[in-house]
């Protein structure tokens, strides 16, 4: 994509309305747009970011027979009577002009839904086990939305629900969602640990949460410095400083974001509304649920905390926008062009920065800003020796190397 | 995919409170499940069509240049107080619980915060043309939510924006969106007409819509049944059975579905939320814009209506869930699931019938019903003859062709 073709432009003041890192890079980056507290547009950069999260976790989820369905944003009434959570207060109300009483809300969950859903398939044993997921936006009433895409009101989230005909089979497969949760937050580019969390009224005892250790976060960990065992504070017995229950390191509290968790359900949805299913005996049983999630902005926003410095951010290759940030400066603007077509043919992500007019420090800023991997450079000097500028951005020093045009393309493809 | 592995069931009897053959039909294959009047969540086999049909979408809008974008569902009351918009009565109020009015509205159109969102961005004449898009769910509160995924309280849309110095360069992008539309069409396996439409409140005076043939339809166009000029009811002259002012055919009265439309909105959003810009004489202007939509339910819903017999769905192949639909019958199992691993390999979509103990009656009467296009039998008999039986779902006659195993991987290739 050429620089000229996108729309958006970088912003050079930090936005006034926000104190977290992501919110205010993204935004001066030109990835998001605030629309109210809490609620955010994705722009064309942002946009390629969320999708290449969104491909990843579909991958993931595949991969462990996740079944990908889409359910409806509105949810009536006569879903939520059943266990009880059309009183609870988290969520937002949804109800014609005119009218009295809402008879939906934007959903901010779908357990019941799903479970309502599946109730038309499930008879027998046979018939389990299986999950199935959806990446749709939810709809939450948060009070302080303050931390740009950490916490919104209105965010993207993966929502998988699994289904069994016994308890050992559910944690069987919780423990595979586990794995796979893993590496989709690895290949986000993101360290995650595994902790266990109070499960609170949504479930049985234990669930679990993984969580990115990071300044901004609201939650607190005690991380291991030796073996990196990790517990909740909420949960756990430790303190910072004491002797490690496992290996004998040392643990620390940090602070952390929590960008997934998995909840062992139990029997409570199957039985609030009837999903049942006929055991090898003839029996009549309740269905083992499971319910996995992960918020895929959150997760963008949280790699954004984890991965920059003081001029931008530095996108982990798997989810950056593009892989190449190709500069043109005075007299190498005709090569340059040559370049970008020869990548593009190849199926190499590049956006160009075409613009003239502008200095050579302005595009350097802004591709610092930008956070792309690679910054390709092609100037006048760059072509008396037939060759290109390559630096990474993650790379500390300025000093950017020399390599020749036809090296460029052997270390892409 | 396997069957077996599917946790939708197709259904025999048509459910009671659907009239509309896509509905009753999408429903008894397992594509969608009813959540609530006009609200539909859809299953995997849905899903796959539906993300077909997007990015069949998202091929022709990026041809000419449209940038992807997600803006939030929630509208809050200052985006669409300047046009006077927030006080029409379409759409779904949002409120906190407990709050006494609402400040949000469930998004039932975008052009105020797409307006707002560039005004950041645009300042010179140098800053345009430009386009951007997004597919997202949208909110209205449909009365007569009836025909299935024709017309929905719920339903997801490509809405498209665009930006111009000129009235002359809106209406040259115009035109590129009239054959982009045509395009899309045409993938999807339906005809669409292009008509002139009533505008409205919305719009400059004329808009455009891309109408559908078919009986469940709720708007009239007139067709010449010669060179194919079609008019809408709503602004033609014309009567059944009259003579065609273009060619001397005849005009036929047709019901039809509006599967897209697009309006030339002048400058109304951008005078009212204050989108200017600087032209070549450094003369402030409002900028000129375009509004462009398609409803990605609908036109699944539409292409279901437009093929289906008594007997289930006849899928257009680039919309199809599957390309193969795969059936085992006794004895055949072992080559089958040869075939399938090697299939699947190839990168070729099939759908596996591997269920024991089902009668080869049921296993084609589901095929029938699911609707993709080639239907692939292994059993005993073909086994012999080391072939295949294939059938094309479109084909009258209940004959299959034998074809040997080789063959049948050259064929599809």
């Amino acid at each position: 994509m050429k620089f000229t073709h996108l729309f958006t432009r970088t912003i050079k003041e930090n936005p006034k309305d926000e104190v977290s890192a992501n919110a205010q890079l993204l935004t001066r980056a030109g990835f998001v747009y605030k629309n109210s507290a809490g609620i955010y547009t994705y722009l064309p950069l942002g946009w390629r970011v969320l999708q290449k999260i969104a491909q990843i976790i579909r991958e993931e989820m595949n991969a462990i027979d996740g079944q990908e369905v889409f359910m409806s944003a509105l949810v009536e009434k006569k879903y939520l009577d059943p266990t009880g959570r059309w009183d609870i207060n988290v969520g937002f109300e949804v109800k014609a002009k005119g009218e009295e009483t809402a008879s939906f809300v934007a959903g901010w969950t779908h357990e019941e839904v799903i479970t309502a859903i599946v109730t038309q398939f499930v008879n027998s044993y046979k018939d389990l086990p299986f999950s199935t997921y959806q990446i749709q936006t939810k709809f939450r009433n948060e009070a302080r939305a303050k931390s740009g895409l950490l916490r919104g009101k209105e965010f993207m989230m993966k929502d998988m629900y699994s289904f069994h005909a016994s308890e050992e089979d559910m944690f069987a497969y919780y423990d595979k969602v586990r794995v796979a949760y893993h590496n989709v937050f690895r290949r986000c580019g993101v360290k995650a640990y595994y902790t266990v969390a109070a499960g609170g009224d949504f479930t049985m005892s234990q669930t679990h949460e993984f969580q990115v250790v990071t300044d901004i976060g609201e939650d607190i960990i005690y991380v291991c410095d030796k073996c990196e065992h990790s517990e909740n504070k909420e949960v756990s017995q430790l303190k910072d400083g004491e002797v490690c229950k496992i290996c004998g390191g040392t643990v620390h509290e940090k602070k952390s974001v929590e960008v997934g968790n998995i909840f062992p359900l139990g029997t409570k949805y199957s039985q609030a509304l009837n999903l049942l299913f006929i055991d090898e005996q003839g029996t009549k049983k309740s269905v083992v649920m499971g319910s996995y999630g992960i918020g895929l902005g959150r997760l963008m926003g949280t790699a954004v905390e984890v991965h920059h410095d003081e001029k931008g951010i530095l996108w982990p290759e798997s989810i950056a926008p593009f892989r190449i940030h190709l500069i043109a400066l005075e007299g190498g603007e005709l090569k340059a062009s040559e370049i970008y077509d020869t990548l593009t043919q190849k199926g190499i992500e590049v956006l160009y920065d075409d613009r003239q007019g502008v200095s050579a420090g302005e595009k350097f800023a802004d591709a610092d800003l930008l956070g792309i991997p690679y910054r390709v450079v092609i100037s006048k000097k760059t072509l008396e020796q037939e060759s290109i500028e390559i630096k990474k951005r993650e790379q500390q020093s300025t000093e950017a190397k020399l390599i020749p045009w036809a090296k460029l393309f052997d270390m892409l493809v």
